[in-house]
């Protein structure tokens, strides 16, 4: 084999791996927003296919040859060809550690999982679910030794999400964000309600909320042209080339702002995919490269531009333009309020920016006990009602509006939502960067955030997968992760609204 | 290898090409619904992709082992596992037989040629195709040679597209037909315009219109919970199995019948592909057997039933409260005589069921010139000037609406559009045979088609693909193709319509 012919090899797998993704990827956008309801079964048919197609591709003894190859020959590969090489060999000694019928045989448990969990949530029976929490911690147990005996299982699970994440850093980073949100919660609770947000939950028809989609899409420099929005229960993004991204939103008549926020969250998301580099698309390098990053995006536009002064001021007029009757005696001021206003709550994704990162750190104390293994599962609601109520001071009523409120665990995923949390901070670092260019406030008050888009475009989505997180947070903001910002940003917002 | 191990090798080996084609479909079918505008060539390089592993999946030597020990132990399979053994053997002969270079070099040809055709349609720019007309039939010409050298090859073409059909029969059966519509058609523009449409050139809005296409669908018995509905520029069909199809039409404001007749025509090839039998699933012989079979059931819903007089009075109440102002001075019998109407026009798509198949004709005889090499393409505007004068005697006034009309020949097909006429006459036959045993005039009067839908079940839906097309039909039918039954129904309808 010639080395040219070994990058040809190379560029042709990562082609079909990607044909194959985006193949399953489509299937499954159409199965949440077009397929008829009765459709599933024939879907999982073709997607278990596609899976064990793309397993297959990876994992064979001809991959392993030319990755063997590719790395003897790192000096004749151009950075990116060497990236590929080094993301594809990650990946190839991830999947190729487990041996095959563990992984299928958990592909099987996560399905069973999923549809026991739907059903648990419905009827509130933690019960029936338990023995899939037991099974999927230890079978990511066992993993997690295949994949670095010498590591403990949740770090390896971390490292998996966020490259480079761990324990440590995570109990530092949280412990910080305690220290300094729960007083202030303690504040705004102990102050009262002093604001009103009740005209929110009047009737806002579907009609002009679409309309308000299209706008804040256009606000926010989307280029329709690669970009469609679709409707679904859980609004989501989904990519398959940056030439073709979809969102999507949930309208809820009743709350126009659980979708006016969706829209403006997953444009992030589709912001950063639609402007990965044109060089990186069709390879294993193309797309965001974490989902702390991912999430920066998505939360800088949602929360830290999105529930900004500014950006309520410059979209108010359309706002009142859309819905005169329901805003009629409502100041640009008083939308501002109510978009921020903060309360504990039982919900995760309907909680407000400040108190969401408490919720977070709720399923990262349980996740940790949970690959440690020094939790009964049976005994999880009650784990899960005395966290909750420590943090947030909030009493759980029953299991649906507590541990079985995420899907992710029934979906094999531990180690994930430490992410969330971690990205928002990363947006605020990037954020207070992003100032020390361009005149950010100036800029959303425009109304065309173009400016914003470019300066992301330049220090972070034209990478892709070319750097893991840590060192792209690094090339862009000169320093490592520090969450200091995200918590003055906090403090210093949140005092000013309830003027403590 | 054991018989048992090649049979299930043979399984996997149609799911793989299941899915990358239940895939490559959806990927379509997104394409022509809901995908961004400049989605297209991201699409393409991923439909490209996944074309060659289906090619490569198909033919490689580990295949052909395949096939040729399956072949060899025939007796030991059950008659479905012969059957998918002599299918993919088919297929994988046809294939092979083109030098993998002749296949791709055809395959870039024909991406070009669609470009280059719907520019030129646009344009009415004949001469920058007419090249790509050249290259195409020298192409198929040659093709046709590897599959068997020993027949003519339009002959092999017509083969292809339904099996069993070559120009000897099809000659014969224009030939009759033609006897007999000549004149009628004749007499009906001899006896002037008797016939007022004018009522249907009124605007209809699209709300109403699909509330009508969820009716119709009802009345024909469609599960909804297995076929979607979409809006595309040109209707179609798909399906991805017996529980996922998915059917489009376009709505026209002024025209509100083309919608409809759309609904229906398509609506009858989604009953065929969600009454295949349960155990050819995810297997080459799921799906109709055939385009001509298929044009049966979408023909015999759209025109034997949908334009016949019991239906319209079985669904004039619901046509009148959905137009209530546009239908209030018309009767029942205006309308059945209005979507009847016959007139002889230059497009094939908007032609009535009388003059639609002398359409047909001048492409067969257009085609037969083509793949004998016996025309200059350059004259081809000509030739299908004089012969649209032959057959229907109207004037082409530019090639727009003329000979660059269809997309087939740019998409690679000739020998493809005899069979929308021949499977217009299998429904008549299919029809004639039908009423022996159930009384359609009734069943269609009640407003509910399921006797009609249970008894091509039993007759062709559920065979799938497990006969070829001429078995199939006398099956059903207890004898051979037989066109009197298709022209003894248009004589006597069209009589009658025009009182001739």
């Amino acid at each position: 084999m010639t080395i040219d012919q070994a990058i040809q090899q190379s560029a042709m797998l990562q082609k079909k791996i990607h044909a194959l993704r985006h193949a399953s990827g489509l299937i499954f956008y159409d199965g949440a927003t077009t397929a008829p309801e009765g459709a599933a079964a024939g879907r999982g048919e073709t997607l278990g296919v596609l899976g064990s197609m793309e397993y297959e591709l990876l994992i064979n003894p001809e991959t392993e040859k030319l990755l063997h190859f590719l790395q003897e020959n790192k000096g004749e590969l151009s950075p990116q060809q060497a990236r590929e090489t080094e993301i594809l060999t990650r990946e190839y000694e991830k999947i190729s550690k487990i041996p095959q019928d563990e992984f299928v045989a958990f592909q099987v448990l996560i399905n069973e999982a999923q549809d026991v969990w739907h059903k648990a949530k419905r009827n509130n029976d933690y019960p029936s679910f338990a023995p899939y929490i037991e099974k999927i911690s230890t079978a990511l147990r066992k993993f997690a030794a295949y994949f670095n005996p010498d590591e403990k299982p949740y770090n390896v699970w971390l490292d998996q999400y966020e490259r480079g994440l761990n324990m440590d850093k995570l109990d530092s980073f949280f412990g910080k964000l305690k220290e300094a949100i729960v007083p202030l919660i303690k504040k705004i609770q102990d102050k009262g309600s002093i604001i009103d947000d009740s005209f929110l939950n009047q009737e806002f028809p579907v009609d002009k909320q679409r309309i308000l989609s299209d706008y804040l899409m256009e606000v926010m420099c989307i280029d329709r042209r690669y970009c469609a929005i679709g409707e679904t229960e859980h609004p989501f993004t989904i990519n398959f080339n940056n030439k073709d991204v979809r969102i999507t939103t949930k309208y809820h008549t009743d709350k126009m702002t659980n979708s006016m926020y969706s829209v403006i969250h997953e444009g992030g998301h589709a912001l950063y995919e639609l402007h990965t580099g044109d060089e990186l698309q069709f390879t294993c390098l193309a797309g965001g490269i974490s989902m702390g990053i991912h999430e920066s995006q998505s939360r800088l536009f949602e929360n830290f531009i999105g529930r900004s002064k500014p950006f309520i001021s410059m979209i108010y007029p359309k706002l009142l333009e859309l819905f005169p009757e329901q805003l009629k005696n409502i100041s640009p001021h008083q939308f501002y309020l109510a978009v921020n206003k903060s309360v504990p709550s039982l919900i995760r994704i309907e909680a407000d920016e400040l108190t969401y990162c408490l919720h977070i750190m709720v399923r990262y104390e349980i996740e940790k006990m949970l690959l440690e293994g020094s939790v009964d599962v049976d005994k999880l609601p009650e784990v899960w009602a005395g966290l909750m109520k420590d943090y947030l001071g909030v009493d759980v009523p029953d299991d649906t509006h507590g541990v079985l409120q995420d899907s992710h665990w029934s979906g094999g995923s531990m180690g994930y939502f430490p992410s969330y949390a971690i990205g928002t901070a990363y947006a605020a670092q990037i954020l207070h960067r992003m100032k020390q260019d361009i005149n950010v406030e100036d800029i959303i008050e425009s109304g065309n955030l173009k400016p914003i888009v470019d300066w992301l475009t330049e220090n972070i989505y034209k990478y892709g997968s070319l750097m893991d997180p840590d060192e792209l947070l690094y090339k862009c903001c000169n320093e490592p992760f520090d969450p200091t910002y995200y918590i003055d940003y906090l403090v210093g917002k949140f005092s000013a609204i309830y003027d403590l």
